[in-house]
Protein backbone atom coordinates (compact mmCIF):
# COMPACT_ATOMS: atom_id res chain seq x y z
CA UNK A 1 0.00 0.00 0.00
CA UNK A 2 1.65 3.35 -0.89
CA UNK A 3 1.41 6.15 1.78
CA UNK A 4 -1.35 8.31 0.94
CA UNK A 5 -0.54 12.24 -0.40
CA UNK A 6 -3.56 13.37 1.56
CA UNK A 7 -3.62 11.59 5.06
CA UNK A 8 -5.87 12.77 7.19
CA UNK A 9 -9.01 14.48 4.55
CA UNK A 10 -12.30 12.37 4.57
CA UNK A 11 -12.76 13.66 1.05
CA UNK A 12 -13.94 11.96 -2.32
CA UNK A 13 -11.88 14.50 -3.94
CA UNK A 14 -8.89 13.75 -1.99
CA UNK A 15 -9.42 10.07 -2.31
CA UNK A 16 -9.88 10.35 -6.24
CA UNK A 17 -6.83 12.01 -6.43
CA UNK A 18 -5.17 9.47 -4.28
CA UNK A 19 -5.87 7.00 -6.70
CA UNK A 20 -5.16 9.42 -10.11
CA UNK A 21 -3.45 12.01 -9.14
CA UNK A 22 0.12 10.63 -9.83
CA UNK A 23 2.25 11.72 -12.69
CA UNK A 24 1.38 10.90 -16.24
CA UNK A 25 -1.37 8.98 -14.51
CA UNK A 26 -4.38 11.08 -16.28
CA UNK A 27 -2.46 10.74 -19.53
CA UNK A 28 -2.58 7.35 -19.53
CA UNK A 29 -6.44 7.16 -18.95
CA UNK A 30 -6.91 9.64 -21.45
CA UNK A 31 -4.99 7.78 -24.49
CA UNK A 32 -6.92 4.84 -23.13
CA UNK A 33 -10.03 6.22 -23.83
CA UNK A 34 -9.12 6.98 -27.23
CA UNK A 35 -8.10 3.70 -28.27
CA UNK A 36 -4.71 2.86 -26.98
CA UNK A 37 -4.48 -0.40 -25.48
CA UNK A 38 -0.88 -2.13 -25.96
CA UNK A 39 2.09 -1.35 -23.52
CA UNK A 40 4.65 -0.40 -26.45
CA UNK A 41 1.71 2.09 -27.71
CA UNK A 42 1.54 3.99 -24.47
CA UNK A 43 4.83 4.45 -24.41
CA UNK A 44 5.15 5.80 -28.23
CA UNK A 45 2.64 8.33 -27.44
CA UNK A 46 3.69 9.50 -23.86
CA UNK A 47 7.47 8.93 -24.57
CA UNK A 48 8.21 7.96 -20.80
CA UNK A 49 10.06 5.68 -19.56
CA UNK A 50 8.77 1.64 -19.41
CA UNK A 51 9.80 1.47 -15.48
CA UNK A 52 7.12 4.52 -15.19
CA UNK A 53 4.47 3.45 -17.28
CA UNK A 54 4.84 -0.01 -16.12
CA UNK A 55 4.51 0.71 -12.54
CA UNK A 56 1.88 3.48 -13.66
CA UNK A 57 -0.42 0.74 -15.28
CA UNK A 58 -0.16 -1.60 -12.65
CA UNK A 59 -1.13 0.70 -10.23
CA UNK A 60 -4.44 1.32 -12.38
CA UNK A 61 -4.92 -2.49 -12.65
CA UNK A 62 -4.42 -3.32 -8.76
CA UNK A 63 -7.16 -0.36 -8.44
CA UNK A 64 -9.57 -1.87 -10.56
CA UNK A 65 -9.56 1.27 -13.20
CA UNK A 66 -8.12 -1.09 -16.06
CA UNK A 67 -7.87 -4.74 -16.52
CA UNK A 68 -4.72 -6.45 -18.14
CA UNK A 69 -6.02 -9.09 -20.74
CA UNK A 70 -3.45 -11.60 -22.88
CA UNK A 71 -4.12 -11.08 -26.42
CA UNK A 72 -1.26 -13.35 -27.99
CA UNK A 73 0.29 -16.19 -25.67
CA UNK A 74 3.22 -16.87 -27.87
CA UNK A 75 5.13 -15.05 -27.50
CA UNK A 76 3.20 -13.20 -24.19
CA UNK A 77 1.59 -10.11 -24.94
CA UNK A 78 -0.63 -8.40 -22.81
CA UNK A 79 -3.65 -5.30 -23.55
CA UNK A 80 -4.89 -3.00 -21.14
CA UNK A 81 -8.51 -1.88 -21.26
CA UNK A 82 -10.24 0.69 -19.11
CA UNK A 83 -12.67 -0.78 -16.60
CA UNK A 84 -16.55 0.82 -15.89
CA UNK A 85 -14.34 2.12 -12.84
CA UNK A 86 -12.00 3.65 -15.19
CA UNK A 87 -14.51 5.19 -18.04
CA UNK A 88 -16.56 6.87 -15.17
CA UNK A 89 -13.52 8.72 -15.33
CA UNK A 90 -13.91 10.70 -18.27
CA UNK A 91 -15.99 13.42 -16.70
CA UNK A 92 -13.16 14.57 -15.36
CA UNK A 93 -11.09 14.30 -18.09
CA UNK A 94 -13.28 16.16 -20.33
CA UNK A 95 -13.98 18.76 -17.60
CA UNK A 96 -9.76 19.12 -17.52
CA UNK A 97 -10.29 19.29 -21.36
CA UNK A 98 -12.62 21.85 -21.82
CA UNK A 99 -10.57 23.99 -19.20
CA UNK A 100 -7.52 23.86 -21.19
CA UNK A 101 -9.14 24.44 -24.50
CA UNK A 102 -10.46 27.95 -22.72
CA UNK A 103 -7.32 29.26 -20.71
CA UNK A 104 -4.30 27.10 -21.90
CA UNK A 105 -4.79 26.65 -25.91
CA UNK A 106 -3.59 30.14 -27.26
CA UNK A 107 -3.80 28.28 -30.97
CA UNK A 108 -7.58 27.15 -30.52
CA UNK A 109 -7.70 23.75 -29.10
CA UNK A 110 -5.54 20.49 -29.97
CA UNK A 111 -8.19 18.23 -30.37
CA UNK A 112 -11.92 18.60 -30.89
CA UNK A 113 -15.15 16.41 -29.94
CA UNK A 114 -18.00 15.44 -32.02
CA UNK A 115 -20.84 13.18 -30.87
CA UNK A 116 -22.64 10.58 -31.89
CA UNK A 117 -24.36 10.00 -34.14
CA UNK A 118 -24.46 12.59 -36.49
CA UNK A 119 -21.12 14.19 -35.51
CA UNK A 120 -21.84 18.03 -34.24
CA UNK A 121 -19.40 19.34 -32.02
CA UNK A 122 -19.64 18.11 -28.33
CA UNK A 123 -19.92 21.11 -25.77
CA UNK A 124 -19.61 19.79 -22.41
CA UNK A 125 -21.60 20.71 -19.84
CA UNK A 126 -22.80 19.78 -16.06
CA UNK A 127 -26.02 19.70 -15.40
CA UNK A 128 -28.38 18.63 -12.44
CA UNK A 129 -29.40 15.17 -13.22
CA UNK A 130 -32.60 16.09 -10.81
CA UNK A 131 -34.10 19.34 -12.77
CA UNK A 132 -31.45 19.79 -15.51
CA UNK A 133 -29.88 22.91 -14.93
CA UNK A 134 -26.44 23.86 -15.50
CA UNK A 135 -24.64 23.29 -12.30
CA UNK A 136 -22.58 26.92 -10.87
CA UNK A 137 -20.29 27.30 -8.15
CA UNK A 138 -23.07 29.80 -6.58
CA UNK A 139 -25.79 27.44 -7.23
CA UNK A 140 -24.88 24.81 -4.77
CA UNK A 141 -24.04 24.22 -1.13
CA UNK A 142 -22.14 21.61 0.69
CA UNK A 143 -23.40 18.99 3.56
CA UNK A 144 -21.91 16.52 5.98
CA UNK A 145 -23.38 12.97 4.17
CA UNK A 146 -23.08 10.09 6.11
CA UNK A 147 -19.49 9.29 5.63
CA UNK A 148 -18.79 12.74 7.69
CA UNK A 149 -17.98 10.79 11.08
CA UNK A 150 -14.35 12.13 12.18
CA UNK A 151 -13.87 14.94 10.07
CA UNK A 152 -15.13 17.15 7.13
CA UNK A 153 -13.95 19.31 4.83
CA UNK A 154 -17.31 20.92 4.30
CA UNK A 155 -18.34 24.55 4.92
CA UNK A 156 -22.04 23.96 5.13
CA UNK A 157 -24.51 27.02 3.42
CA UNK A 158 -21.35 28.12 1.51
CA UNK B 1 8.68 30.08 -15.19
CA UNK B 2 8.33 26.62 -14.02
CA UNK B 3 9.60 23.47 -15.83
CA UNK B 4 6.59 21.74 -17.46
CA UNK B 5 5.50 18.30 -16.40
CA UNK B 6 4.55 17.54 -19.32
CA UNK B 7 6.88 18.72 -21.95
CA UNK B 8 6.03 18.21 -25.41
CA UNK B 9 2.29 17.08 -24.71
CA UNK B 10 0.25 19.00 -27.52
CA UNK B 11 -3.15 18.49 -25.22
CA UNK B 12 -5.60 20.98 -23.15
CA UNK B 13 -5.63 18.01 -20.57
CA UNK B 14 -1.81 18.15 -19.85
CA UNK B 15 -2.17 21.75 -19.70
CA UNK B 16 -4.47 22.20 -17.50
CA UNK B 17 -2.74 19.21 -15.35
CA UNK B 18 0.42 21.28 -15.79
CA UNK B 19 -1.64 24.29 -13.81
CA UNK B 20 -3.90 22.44 -11.21
CA UNK B 21 -1.93 19.06 -10.66
CA UNK B 22 0.59 20.06 -8.14
CA UNK B 23 0.08 18.17 -5.04
CA UNK B 24 -2.69 20.61 -2.90
CA UNK B 25 -3.96 22.31 -5.57
CA UNK B 26 -6.82 20.89 -6.22
CA UNK B 27 -7.86 20.72 -2.53
CA UNK B 28 -7.17 24.67 -1.88
CA UNK B 29 -9.35 25.36 -4.91
CA UNK B 30 -11.87 23.08 -3.51
CA UNK B 31 -11.70 24.99 -0.18
CA UNK B 32 -11.95 28.47 -1.97
CA UNK B 33 -15.19 27.15 -3.95
CA UNK B 34 -16.51 26.65 -0.42
CA UNK B 35 -15.82 29.93 0.98
CA UNK B 36 -12.33 29.64 2.53
CA UNK B 37 -10.62 32.76 1.83
CA UNK B 38 -8.09 33.54 4.02
CA UNK B 39 -3.82 32.53 4.75
CA UNK B 40 -4.55 31.38 7.98
CA UNK B 41 -8.51 29.11 7.61
CA UNK B 42 -6.75 27.26 4.70
CA UNK B 43 -3.76 26.34 6.81
CA UNK B 44 -6.00 25.24 9.07
CA UNK B 45 -8.47 23.30 7.12
CA UNK B 46 -5.55 21.64 4.98
CA UNK B 47 -3.01 21.44 7.80
CA UNK B 48 -0.09 21.91 5.18
CA UNK B 49 3.28 23.44 5.76
CA UNK B 50 2.92 27.45 5.50
CA UNK B 51 5.40 27.55 2.77
CA UNK B 52 3.61 25.21 0.77
CA UNK B 53 0.89 26.92 0.86
CA UNK B 54 2.27 30.06 0.14
CA UNK B 55 3.77 28.97 -3.05
CA UNK B 56 0.40 27.31 -4.49
CA UNK B 57 -1.51 30.39 -3.46
CA UNK B 58 1.39 32.67 -5.10
CA UNK B 59 0.84 29.98 -8.24
CA UNK B 60 -2.91 30.02 -8.11
CA UNK B 61 -2.62 34.00 -8.43
CA UNK B 62 0.10 34.29 -10.92
CA UNK B 63 -1.87 31.93 -13.29
CA UNK B 64 -5.02 34.07 -12.72
CA UNK B 65 -7.34 31.22 -10.55
CA UNK B 66 -7.56 33.19 -8.05
CA UNK B 67 -6.54 37.23 -6.76
CA UNK B 68 -5.57 38.38 -3.84
CA UNK B 69 -7.25 41.12 -2.08
CA UNK B 70 -6.07 43.27 0.85
CA UNK B 71 -8.86 43.25 3.19
CA UNK B 72 -7.56 45.16 5.64
CA UNK B 73 -4.65 47.88 5.97
CA UNK B 74 -3.23 48.23 9.87
CA UNK B 75 -1.91 45.20 10.38
CA UNK B 76 -1.98 44.35 6.28
CA UNK B 77 -4.38 41.36 5.95
CA UNK B 78 -4.91 39.36 2.66
CA UNK B 79 -7.59 37.19 0.96
CA UNK B 80 -7.83 34.94 -1.53
CA UNK B 81 -10.78 34.78 -3.82
CA UNK B 82 -11.33 32.94 -7.34
CA UNK B 83 -11.65 34.46 -10.04
CA UNK B 84 -13.72 33.29 -13.35
CA UNK B 85 -11.13 31.45 -14.44
CA UNK B 86 -10.77 29.58 -11.44
CA UNK B 87 -14.41 28.73 -10.58
CA UNK B 88 -14.60 27.38 -14.29
CA UNK B 89 -12.85 24.13 -12.50
CA UNK B 90 -15.53 23.84 -10.44
CA UNK B 91 -16.40 20.78 -13.08
CA UNK B 92 -13.67 18.89 -12.73
CA UNK B 93 -13.66 19.23 -8.98
CA UNK B 94 -17.62 18.13 -9.10
CA UNK B 95 -16.47 14.96 -11.37
CA UNK B 96 -13.60 13.99 -9.00
CA UNK B 97 -15.98 14.59 -6.16
CA UNK B 98 -18.86 12.21 -7.78
CA UNK B 99 -16.33 9.74 -8.85
CA UNK B 100 -14.86 9.50 -5.37
CA UNK B 101 -18.48 9.30 -3.85
CA UNK B 102 -18.78 5.95 -5.80
CA UNK B 103 -15.58 4.28 -5.76
CA UNK B 104 -14.02 5.53 -2.30
CA UNK B 105 -16.08 6.69 -0.13
CA UNK B 106 -17.02 2.79 1.49
CA UNK B 107 -18.78 4.91 4.63
CA UNK B 108 -20.89 7.10 2.16
CA UNK B 109 -20.22 10.64 0.86
CA UNK B 110 -18.74 12.80 3.38
CA UNK B 111 -20.17 16.06 1.58
CA UNK B 112 -23.34 15.82 -0.29
CA UNK B 113 -24.26 18.51 -1.99
CA UNK B 114 -27.87 20.34 -2.56
CA UNK B 115 -29.04 22.82 -4.87
CA UNK B 116 -30.76 26.21 -5.28
CA UNK B 117 -33.14 27.67 -5.12
CA UNK B 118 -35.06 24.70 -3.38
CA UNK B 119 -32.17 22.36 -2.06
CA UNK B 120 -32.57 19.30 -3.87
CA UNK B 121 -29.71 16.84 -3.66
CA UNK B 122 -27.12 17.09 -6.43
CA UNK B 123 -26.95 14.69 -9.10
CA UNK B 124 -23.65 15.91 -11.43
CA UNK B 125 -23.70 14.44 -14.94
CA UNK B 126 -21.92 15.79 -17.95
CA UNK B 127 -24.04 16.42 -20.87
CA UNK B 128 -23.79 18.07 -24.75
CA UNK B 129 -25.24 21.27 -24.95
CA UNK B 130 -25.99 20.71 -28.45
CA UNK B 131 -28.23 17.81 -28.27
CA UNK B 132 -29.08 17.59 -24.29
CA UNK B 133 -27.50 13.61 -24.57
CA UNK B 134 -25.58 12.73 -21.59
CA UNK B 135 -21.55 12.52 -22.63
CA UNK B 136 -20.62 8.70 -22.81
CA UNK B 137 -17.25 7.12 -23.70
CA UNK B 138 -18.68 5.56 -26.57
CA UNK B 139 -20.29 8.16 -28.01
CA UNK B 140 -17.46 10.69 -27.96
CA UNK B 141 -15.25 10.84 -31.16
CA UNK B 142 -11.61 12.85 -31.14
CA UNK B 143 -10.34 14.95 -34.21
CA UNK B 144 -7.31 16.96 -34.63
CA UNK B 145 -7.95 20.43 -33.98
CA UNK B 146 -6.80 24.36 -34.93
CA UNK B 147 -4.42 23.91 -32.23
CA UNK B 148 -3.05 20.77 -33.76
CA UNK B 149 -0.32 21.72 -36.02
CA UNK B 150 3.19 20.51 -34.38
CA UNK B 151 2.26 17.31 -32.44
CA UNK B 152 -1.09 15.57 -31.42
CA UNK B 153 -2.37 13.28 -29.02
CA UNK B 154 -5.41 12.66 -30.92
CA UNK B 155 -6.62 9.09 -32.30
CA UNK B 156 -9.78 9.85 -34.78
CA UNK B 157 -12.09 8.26 -35.00
CA UNK B 158 -11.65 6.31 -32.18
Amino acid sequence: VLPRTYEGENCSIARALEVIGERWTPLILRDAARGTRRFEDFQAKLGIARNILSARLGRLCEEGLMERRRYQERPPRDEYLLTEKGRDLEPVLLGLMRWGDRYAAPDGPPVVLTHDPDGHPVEPVLVCAGCGEPLTPGSVATHPGPGAAGGLSASPGT
